[in-house]
């Protein structure tokens, strides 16, 4: 498989880039072709700007228009256009990092902000139906996503009754925003707690976990969210009364 | 009160700049002082680096803890001192964005990454306990915070049943882990929906359903969010069994 692995720490001694190091070189070693995006190392710009549309300046800017109307004219700015360029050769997109505020980095966050964008990410129509698709169909259906992130707090406090809210429902934003949005299966993520005070057997338990879920990475069966157009939405995109009656809440979007 | 009211779309001309003009007009003319900071004008850097802790580069950076001891020493770097300063003097953080990928825009994310660090928005311990502050207690207890947030989608698609999720529980890593988390009060978010395509008349009700907001923002019940050391959570800060029994999902961490 041809894996894109995103990573963003400002240290390349971290946890978290170590990890990737070891990850990418286990997948290597198993025969993938593996493309690492260590984000700070290449001084990625996460600030979604005019400029990346080759917009006029002097009018109004509607960013997805704009967006949109520069993907499809093949005007977007290079370092975007060469981050899709990867995006579309891979099987699998790694997004990794350290969970900041309860989600992605800022430079990781601008990296989707500035590369997923409208006519590539989403708002692609389906030609015989006109319905747009999106929610298990898209430009990046067959495409797999698994988040990898390190975490200061303890896993008890992330679980199902955790103050820090369950971290699958956490990362609802990606998980099903962003993968499941997008046409790609959302695996589910791989955390490490107590990343801030790791010793090095705790390192190395991580190291291990990781390697394993890297080997089954073909095979590991995605969150059963459900699609946009499998029958369990109305027109408004609200679940039919009969889909899972009654229930409220994130968890009702998986089946 | 004093009002510190963060703004990020990359053109002034866009219907969250405009909102955010007429908001700030509102308030003033309500008695109040108002700080807009309009992180595209301002050109905000929102990319934690080792420069910003005045960190040794020859040794590994640890984000929590090179913060703290940066804050400690008064060694952060002035950009983030400068948004410190206005915290502190804030009543009320209004926090208002387009929705990118059910998140914040990086520029936006990036200012609480840098902003809210180790020792000044968390990681404070009570002298006499030992505990530390967090969800209900903190350095920045006592204020409020509310999203203003302009979405592609439409309302019933952020519905208790809606594919996008529920609103509120989509923004839980902000309402609850960053509102929430440093102490603060958070409000109901408000949300203008279908705004990329919003005419004049779609307009002028928005900005109506924001000034009414903006009136009463002294007065707003906040979401009724559990405190950590209010008894509902046990020492791994779990929901002790009789709290909310059974119950898992976000919701829960509600009274």
């Amino acid at each position: 498989m041809n894996i894109l692995w995103l990573v963003a720490h400002p240290d390349s001694r971290s946890l978290t880039c170590s990890l990737a190091d070891e990850g990418a070189r286990h997948l290597t070693e198993l025969g993938h072709e593996v493309h690492v995006r260590d984000l700070y190392a290449q001084k990625w710009d996460p600030v979604v700007a005019a400029t990346d549309f080759d917009h006029d300046p002097t009018e109004r800017l509607f960013v997805g228009r704009a967006a949109k109307e520069a993907y499809e004219a093949d005007r977007l700015v290079p370092d975007i256009r060469a981050e899709q360029e990867l995006v579309r050769a891979a099987d699998v997109l790694v997004v990794h990092f350290p969970l900041w505020w309860f989600g992605m980095p800022a430079i990781l966050k601008g990296w989707f902000d500035r590369v997923f964008l409208n006519g590539f990410g989403f708002g692609i129509k389906d030609p015989e139906t006109g319905t747009t698709l999106r929610y298990g169909n898209g430009n990046l259906r067959g495409k797999r996503g698994m988040v990898v992130t390190s975490i200061g707090g303890r896993e008890a406090s992330f679980g199902p009754r955790g103050i820090n809210g369950e971290l699958e429902q956490v990362l609802f934003p990606v998980q099903h925003g962003i993968f499941h949005y997008t046409g790609m299966e959302a695996l589910p993520p791989l955390a490490v707690y107590g990343a801030d005070r790791a010793t090095d057997a705790e390192y190395a338990v991580a190291a291990a976990r990781l390697k394993e879920r890297l080997s089954v990475l073909g095979d590991l069966e995605p969150v059963p969210f459900r699609h946009q157009d499998g029958g369990d939405y109305d027109a408004d995109l609200v679940l039919r009364p009969h889909v899972a009656p009654g229930v409220t809440g994130l968890a009702a979007h998986e089946r």
